[in-house]
C-alpha cells in the first residue's frame, strides 16, 4: 500500500456569516482542527495546498495558504496557492494528491478557504472578462438556461428541482456546521423570489464565509484513516456548448475515478455534489452515473438520493444548505464523506457507509473556464 | 535521463502597455510562442499550469488557464492555476516539474501572465489583509526599511543601489521585449523623484502588462532543449522579522537548489533575480552566494554583475527595466536564461552561457507571506 494516500484528519469551521473573523482565522480554526484530528504536528507538515477563488478580490488576502501556514506555525515548506473557481480547494486537494502518490512528502495539510459574502445588491466580479458575462449570463442566468433545457428536453419539473431544494436544507438541519438549518416544503421553493426563470431563491446557494481543512499522510497510522482512492481533476472539453444538459469533464473525470477505485456508481455508499443550482445537483446524478441521462429529477423525487434513500447525496446539507464559501466547499465535501466513512455524523449518518465520491465544479458551464473534480474514498 | 526535465520550448510577448489585448489573448501569444519553439502540438499537452497573481482582482479572470488553453485548443487536461504574489508563474512552474519528475505527464505547457498596468495614483489592493499594510506599509515602504537597514549595517550606499537600476536599464536596451529600452545615468535615478528614502522612482520597477510560456518534456527531443536541473519552492521561516538585510527562505532554497543541480555560486554563468526594487537584487546577490553577506553593494558598483562581468546578473534588464506582470515575472526569467543557454540573446548574450539560475520571491519582507522559488537550468 505504498502507493496509497490516506485521510488522516479533517477539520472545518461551521460555515456563513463570520464578520468579525479574518480569512486567515478562519483557516487557522479549520487546520488546527486537521491536525489535531490527525494527531499531527506543525513539523510534520511537508508542504501546504490552499484552495481560495476569492481571497484576494474580496480580502486583500495574496497569499493564503502562507497567512495560515504561519497562524499554524508551519514554516519553510512549499506553499501552494490554487484557484480554480468552485473547484478550488478540490484542485488543491488534487494536487496534494499528486504529491503524496508520487512520493515527494509524507504529510501535508489542505486547506480551502473563501470569504465571500458580500454587501447585499453587489455582483461579483467574476468571469467579467468573458464578453456572455458582461452582456448577464452571470451564474444564476447560464443555470437558468441548463434547467431549461433540461425541462424541454427530458420533461424535468420545476417541483423535482424544487425537491432537490427541500432535502438538502432537510439534511442541512441535522448538521450543526451549516449555514441554514431551516427546513422549506416544496411550495416555499417554488414560491420564493423568482431569480432566473426557472431558479427562484431557494434554488440557488448562498455566499459564505468558512474554511475547511484535511491531513493526508502516506502511511495509515490510526483505526479512523480512510484510503483516498481516487483523484482526478479535468477541464472543459468545449465540444458541445449547445448542450447544456451534460458537462463532457464531469463524465470523463468520473470515469477515470471510477477506474483509479475500481469501483462505479453502484458501489457508492454517499455522495457530495456541487448542487449551486437545484439543477446542478440533478445534472451531476447523470453525468456520476447514478441513474440515466435525462432521469435525474425523477431520482430526486422518489427520494432515492434522501438520507434513508438508496443513494444519500449531499448529507451535510450541500451547496445549498452547508454554504458556499467557493474555496473551500471543496474541501468541505470531502471533510463530509470523511466523517460519514468513519460513523461519526450524528443524526444524518448513512448507515454503514464504506466508500464515498465527492464531486465539485468550477467556471460556468457555456463559458471556456470549467474544470471539474472528482474524490473517492473508501474505508479501510 | 529518465528523471530529467526538459525545456523544449519557451516564449513570451513584449512587456508594457497592452491595453487592447485581453489577458487571456496575451497568454495566447507567449503560449503559441511555447508551442511552436518546441515543435509541440497541443494535444502533446497533459496539463497546463498558469501563474496569475492578479488575473481575478484586476482583469476579472477567475480561471486564466482554462480560458488560454481554450484558446490554444488544449482541451479537457487538469489545469491548475497558481497564486503565489510575485512568485506566481515561478510556484507553476514547480508545479510542473514536480508532476514531470514524478511521471505523471510527458509534456505539459506552463504559463506565467498578468495585467497589471493601473490607473494613476490607484494602489493594488494586495495584502490588504495585514494590518502593517493597511497601516501604510505597502511594498515600496517595505522594501525602503530593507535598504535602510542594509546601509546602516553594512554601509551600503544609494549610489551602489543605483547602479543596480543604471545596469539593468542597460541590459534592457539591448532586449527588444523590454518595457524600457532608455539608458539611465546614476544621477538621473539618483534625482527622480523620491518614493520612499532611500528609493527613488527608479529605483523601483514598473506595474505591466505581459505572459510568458514554457513547453517542458521528459524527454530530449532537440539539440536546444536545456535540462531543468534544479527546482525549489520555499516559503518563509519568520524567525527574523528584525532582520531585513536577508531572507531565510531564500537562502535555504539557493542550497537546496545547488544541491539538487550539483554546482553553486561559482558554477552560475548567468543569472535572473527579482529586482522589484534595487536594494532586493543587492539583498539576492548576497542571499544565493555570489557574495558575502554585505558585500552585494561593492559587487554591483564593480560592475561584476553587468554584461561582461563575472557573473550577468538581469541580462534581460531585469524586472527593473523589463517590466513586470507578477504571475509571468518567474516565467520571464527562465525564458530569459534558456535563451541565454542556446547562444540566442543576441545584443544581450553572455558568452558561452551553459549553466543559469532564476530566482524570484513573492510576498513582503516583513509579512507572514513570503515565497520564494530557485531553478537551476543547465545545457545537456
Amino acid at each position: 500500500m505504498t502507493d496509497a494516500v490516506w485521510v488522516a484528519g479533517v477539520g472545518m469551521t461551521s460555515f456563513g456569516r463570520h464578520p468579525q473573523t479574518s480569512l486567515r482565522a478562519l483557516g487557522r480554526v479549520a487546520g488546527l482542527d486537521a491536525l489535531t484530528d490527525a494527531a499531527s504536528e506543525p513539523a510534520e507538515i511537508g508542504a501546504v495546498y490552499c484552495g481560495s477563488a476569492l481571497s484576494l478580490l474580496l480580502q486583500g488576502e495574496g497569499a493564503p495558504g502562507q497567512a495560515i501556514g504561519w497562524e499554524l506555525g508551519i514554516r519553510g515548506v512549499p506553499v501552494f496557492n490554487v484557484a480554480n473557481a468552485c473547484a478550488s480547494g478540490a484542485t488543491a486537494l488534487h494536487l496534494a494528491w499528486r504529491d503524496l502518490a508520487a512520493g515527494l512528502h509524507d504529510c501535508v495539510l489542505v486547506i480551502g478557504v473563501d470569504k465571500a459574502l458580500m454587501p447585499k445588491g453587489s455582483v461579483l466580479k467574476v468571469g467579467a472578462a468573458d464578453p456572455e458575462v458582461r452582456l448577464g449570463e452571470i451564474f444564476p442566468a447560464t443555470f437558468a438556461l441548463v434547467a431549461q433545457q433540461h425541462m424541454r428536453r427530458f420533461g424535468t419539473t420545476p417541483a423535482q428541482m424544487a425537491e432537490i431544494s427541500v432535502k438538502n436544507h432537510r439534511h442541512g438541519s441535522l448538521n450543526p456546521l451549516a449555514q441554514f438549518n431551516q427546513l422549506l416544503t416544496r411550495q416555499e421553493v417554488l414560491d420564493s423570489m423568482m431569480v432566473a426563470d426557472p431558479l427562484t431563491l431557494y434554488s440557488c446557494c448562498p455566499n459564505s464565509d468558512g474554511a475547511a481543512a484535511l491531513v493526508l499522510r502516506r502511511q495509515r497510522r490510526g483505526p479512523r484513516d480512510l484510503v483516498l482512492a481516487a483523484s482526478v481533476l479535468s477541464s472543459g472539453q468545449y465540444d458541445n456548448p449547445r448542450d447544456f444538459t451534460r458537462w463532457e469533464c464531469e463524465i470523463a473525470a468520473a470515469k477515470a475515478a471510477y477506474a483509479l477505485a475500481g469501483t462505479g456508481p453502484a458501489g457508492l455508499d454517499v455522495v457530495e455534489v456541487h448542487d449551486a443550482f437545484t439543477i446542478c445537483e440533478i445534472v451531476h446524478y447523470e453525468g456520476l452515473g447514478l441513474c440515466a441521462p435525462g432521469a435525474g429529477g425523477a431520482l430526486a423525487e422518489r427520494g432515492a438520493t434522501a438520507l434513508g434513500g438508496r443513494v444519500p447525496v449531499n448529507p451535510s446539507g450541500g451547496l445549498l444548505a452547508r454554504g458556499h464559501p467557493p474555496g473551500a466547499s471543496g474541501v468541505a465535501q470531502v471533510v463530509e464523506i470523511a466523517t460519514q466513512l468513519r460513523g461519526e455524523a450524528g443524526a444524518r449518518q448513512v448507515p454503514n457507509a464504506r466508500v464515498g465520491l465527492a464531486q465539485i465544479m468550477g467556471g460556468s458551464q457555456a463559458g471556456d473556464t470549467q474544470a471539474c473534480a472528482v474524490h473517492i474514498l473508501r474505508t479501510y
